[in-house]
């Protein structure tokens, strides 16, 4: 099993503070992104931080997306991992990106794909 | 706000078999790791593939743990993202990946560390 995990980071977000400060709508934007690409939900959970915060975890049938809001730094952590197990999904996954980060408008970003479940060529300890 | 990230493979899994098929049992394990390491829990979903593999995620107040078996392959991607917003998490967080990777005993395992919420020293496009 191989696959794709989009590792991101959007400092100084300046976008919808709603996606910032309230789970509730940071979990309708994601779920309606990941449906929107065609992954498939068998999954969520969303929590709601107070004074502020929101946080949450969408399980899909190809892995997972995770996002984190720290309104007070204008920061936020976002995961999405896609198997690609029948087919190539990391750009599935690099459309629900896209739509985070036009939604939050960072000033500042990173991003790291990290390939996952690939053999080591030599024994791990 | 800066946290550290571990993304573990284990290829070869060799130990109990339910945490790799049953979703039921791997939630109990995993909740269980996770409240003994200290870390808090806020919400959970996992869900049970047909005809075999589970799949879940644990949201934390220090992020999130996040899980995926392909008993087919033996193989098992495991997600664990702690803040350390208020004091230094990695250690629970490597409580729960030592008590993940006894129950599944993998023949080859991959496990790297990524520094999360770090601002980029020059600017990211």
């Amino acid at each position: 099993m191989q696959g794709s995990h989009l590792l991101a980071e959007f400092f100084g977000c300046q976008g919808d503070d709603a996606l910032l400060t309230n789970a509730a709508a940071l979990r309708k934007f994601c779920l309606d992104k990941v449906v929107a690409s065609g992954l498939t939900i068998v999954g969520e959970s969303f929590y709601q931080f107070e004074p502020q915060g929101a946080t949450g975890a969408v399980v899909l049938a190809e892995s997972h997306l995770a996002i984190h809001t720290w309104p007070e730094h204008s920061y936020v952590s976002l995961d999405i991992f896609v198997c690609n197990y029948t087919k190539d999904n990391t750009s599935k996954a690099m459309l629900i990106y896209e739509a985070l980060k036009a939604a939050f408008q960072p000033t500042q970003d990173v991003l790291n794909t990290i390939a996952r479940g690939e053999v080591p060529t030599e024994d791990a300890a």
